[in-house]
């Protein structure tokens, strides 16, 4: 058999060192981004291809190396963390590991910050407030009426979060109007931040429907007994909260509306909120 | 040698029973959280007091089970996983575990699910609005002037986020005003949701030094040039926020502002947003 031209051997030769590191897309920051497949792998052939890829990114001069491992693969975790890597983040079904190759100083990106939450203001045409007694939480089995209140998911805009939080807990129908405050906090849940958005929603529907899991009493309030429980008035964020409401109610405030639009770059759906009276 | 006394070896049988399960303390939510201490452990020994400790609180009627499982353990998270639990979150120093004890629906909650970012609108005497090119990211190497931008960090006020970004960037001195717009998006950063907030800023100096790691160039230019770059044109987007700038700069828009205050129930200082203009 004839040998094979040089450039062809060079291809394979080429290919076998491929084949020998891990797979890996080049990220927008100077780094790598290993997507390892949910297939299984033993450990020791991992930490021999993780070490031969670590020293061809090296030479390349990457900087950011992460490894997004499927919990499938769990037994290659320590073994990663043995070689240099450390935890960016987590979801249940993936842990994303990452380590920084250069000497300069560490530019890596922190993971999410922030939950965010929303707050519905509802008042029906007699100057009645929408308000829930909780079950559960830290409002649970205290006699406070507070404005019902959930998480927006990852995903969710803040204007449906609203609508759908406001029909779980109570069965009324709405349409989301305004943000009128919202308060950022720290060292929340987990000691990750928080931020907490009064929404003004226009109610669609007035029978109440208390969500079983969560709500122990709803009912419609005269706004006055709102804002007049004790709880509301030895606390001064929530009688602000009750002061914008109170002014909005009157017609005399503007929130921000959400107006539908894209993102620059990605061309995505998008809600931008301002104040649109003005 | 006397026998110990009923309520004596009661006791000893008690003790021994609590050194075979993992320390544990309650949550709010009818589940359990355990926080490793910091010291090595066989995995043999960890299983053997993880199902022990699962016996026990399946027993009790426990919901979550929380791990808060240090990096330097990172030889029980595999032991875990295979004992049931997944990731929750991570962050660089640990990673969360959790399991879902009873029978009913998961009520578990998500993990941060927003990254938060700051856009600085500043003006000075002359109707000149600031703007910047960057080096890296999405914009690098392009001939767009931006308004500087920048991530706020988990623990940090939005506030002080912009006062410190424009002061990195820039090398400018400024007080927070107000913010005067907001845009919600998703499937951003590692698929998370993203919060960008437009804050009004004033210069209180204006000589500009651009960061040199991440900044390509940075003047004073004249808003109405800003506004007509092709960039800004063809975006509506950046066209709202550009007109919201412009009414503002104008003094015929009211944004929010932010009022320092306390959380309601962990007294911590925050700051709540909202328009004070009204």
């Amino acid at each position: 058999m004839s040998s094979a031209p040089a450039s062809q051997v060079l291809s394979e030769k080429q290919n076998q060192q491929v084949e020998r590191i891990l797979k890996a897309r080049n990220d927008d920051h100077g780094g790598v981004m290993v997507e390892m497949a949910n297939e299984p792998m033993d450990a020791g052939v991992f930490v021999y291809l993780l070490r031969a890829s670590l020293s061809h990114w090296r030479r390349q001069g990457k900087k950011g190396v992460w490894i997004k491992m499927p919990i499938e693969l769990v037994n290659l975790v320590e073994p990663a963390v043995k070689e240099g890597f450390y935890y960016h983040h987590a979801e249940p079904k993936y842990v994303m590991l990452v380590q920084w190759l250069p000497s300069i100083a560490n530019t890596l990106p922190a993971s999410a910050s922030h939950q965010v939450g929303i707050g519905a203001f509802v008042v029906n045409d007699k100057n009645e407030v929408l308000v829930v007694q909780e079950k559960n939480g830290k409002f649970g089995r205290t006699d406070v009426w507070k404005f019902p209140t959930g998480v927006v998911h990852e995903g969710e805009d803040i204007c449906d979060a609203a609508v759908r939080e406001l029909k779980e807990e109570t069965g009324i129908d709405s349409n989301f109007l305004e943000i009128l405050a919202f308060r950022q906090s720290h060292k929340s849940f987990f000691d990750k931040s928080d931020l907490f958005f009064v929404c003004m929603m226009q109610p669609l529907s007035f029978d109440i429907k208390p969500q079983e899991s969560e709500i122990e009493a709803a009912q419609w309030m005269p706004y006055e007994e709102y804002a007049a429980q004790p709880f509301v008035q030895k606390h001064e964020l929530l009688q602000y909260v009750a002061d914008v409401c109170r002014r909005k109610k009157d017609g005399v405030y503007s929130g921000f509306s959400a107006v539908p639009t894209i993102t620059s770059f990605s061309k995505k759906k998008c809600y931008l909120y301002l104040n649109t009276q003005d």
